[in-house]
């Protein structure tokens, strides 16, 4: 019988936590989220974390950006929130439209101010293993398994998908913990042979149903980063339920990984408004 | 029967290339080593470095530095190399004493100078696959492959070790050109299952006969970084003597990977000197 590694209730938990430390900041937090054109994906992440803020007593202002903007315009907006007083955070909202060099974009923010962590230089002290602010997506990861007490120092651990935000960090963070990290992307050729080796799959690539109950090893523990719509319904990579049954854990989607990238962003604003005293 | 993959036949084709480059350079370019302590390896790599350079007409300078040096006179040292006009080049022996901040060091180089492009900033660029100055060591593994025609993408690529130096920029080199990657290490619990899956085994640990022929796919090819004195010779990570059967390639050592990094170095230094006008 697999256990639900419930995103959700972890997240929680925490915010619990959290909001003890933010009655103390005293509505000091701001996070000031930029969004650029109306990708309706976009839309519900930005909205869920303005909701979050506002219940758990944050400041969240968004700009709207239309999708024509000049890069050269966005880059001034975020000075101005890099220069403003009330700003504790700054997210880009990804993906940004293909005219405008996103990693251009993430490197202008303040990394004082950079609440996702997807700078150049958050990454690359993750490459270090000297993680500081770690992209919100990862940490959520990192925290639910924590939670659940599944370590990663010698596991196999296959990640599926390599982007910039999700699974670069996410690799590097496995390493630092002491996993065995197989890569595993579009380009794979057999990806049965790599997620069925492994003790723990993290599988980020949008393809619904990508990952079968035949490619998970008996009692594996698998983590669903993957959203998509599919006949109006909100599902992941994996095909949930035929393979539960085959796992020790699994994340469900939704109410697994989302609700921990979302507090986790929490996490990283609280964080950064300590680095600015 | 399997193919020596001939790093020093490789390694001289290149530098004939390179000597034209060099002569219209006409003795303008110039390497700054900086080595500390008296590591005996050390010292056999840096006098390899210096030997290549005189050879092909190229300057090098070693500055040798007692093994307690403050790592403020270390840093002051780079200083005036960054500011010196004769200097192209600024290469730091590694590895450095425990009581200095390698990472510190390395970043404190002029990016124009960073020959071994260890800096921060280039290892940034090649986790963002917009490979610049690439370390030379992986760079010449990429390159000896190149000139075997041995490709990467949708490949089964496993890098044995997790070093700044050689398994980290290694690691993104294959994921960037395509291959699905297995990175192990010293916590991997089974190192055989990582192995035995892959079409090409890259490794670099230091460990004599870490990689046994039992441990090969039939067919794979092998790149051996490992250097290490063991009963009076230089041998590899791989059982070379009876694993080589097995291979449809594979690097010697010496004479595979070794010859390939010191070429690799002055590729980086032309391309330095270019960056510089």
């Amino acid at each position: 019988m697999s256990i639900i590694l419930d995103g959700k209730k972890v997240s929680d938990v925490i915010e619990k936590t959290l909001r003890r430390k933010i009655k103390k900041l005293s509505g000091k937090l701001k996070l000031s989220i930029i969004l650029v054109g109306e990708n309706s994906a976009s839309l519900k992440y930005v909205e869920k974390k303005q909701e979050k803020c506002h219940e758990i007593g944050i400041k969240c202002d968004v700009v709207k950006l239309n999708p024509d903007v000049s890069e050269e315009a966005l880059l001034f907006k975020i000075k101005e929130l890099n220069l403003s007083k009330s700003t504790t955070g700054i997210l880009i909202q990804l993906p940004l439209p293909s005219h405008i060099k996103a990693r251009k974009v993430l490197d202008f923010i303040d990394v004082k101010k950079d609440v996702d962590g997807l700078s150049s230089y958050y990454l690359m002290k993750i490459l270090f293993n000297d993680e500081e602010i770690i992209p919100a997506t990862p940490k959520g990861i990192i925290s639910l398994l924590d939670e659940y007490k599944i370590g990663l120092r010698g596991k196999n651990v296959c990640v599926v998908g390599f982007s910039d935000i999700v699974g670069k960090p996410l690799v590097m963070m496995c390493l630092n913990r002491g996993a065995t990290v197989s890569v595993a992307h579009v380009l794979t050729r057999d990806l049965k042979l790599h997620t069925s080796n492994a003790d723990i799959i993290m599988t980020a690539t949008g393809t619904p149903g990508l990952i079968k109950k035949n490619m998970i090893k008996e009692g594996a523990v698998v983590v669903d980063v993957g959203i998509s719509k599919l006949g109006g319904r909100i599902v992941g990579d994996v095909d949930f339920e035929n393979a539960k049954s085959r796992c020790s854990y699994i994340t469900p989607v939704p109410g697994g990984v989302g609700p921990m990238t979302v507090i986790s962003l929490i996490e990283n604003l609280i964080l950064l408004s300590k680095q600015i005293k």
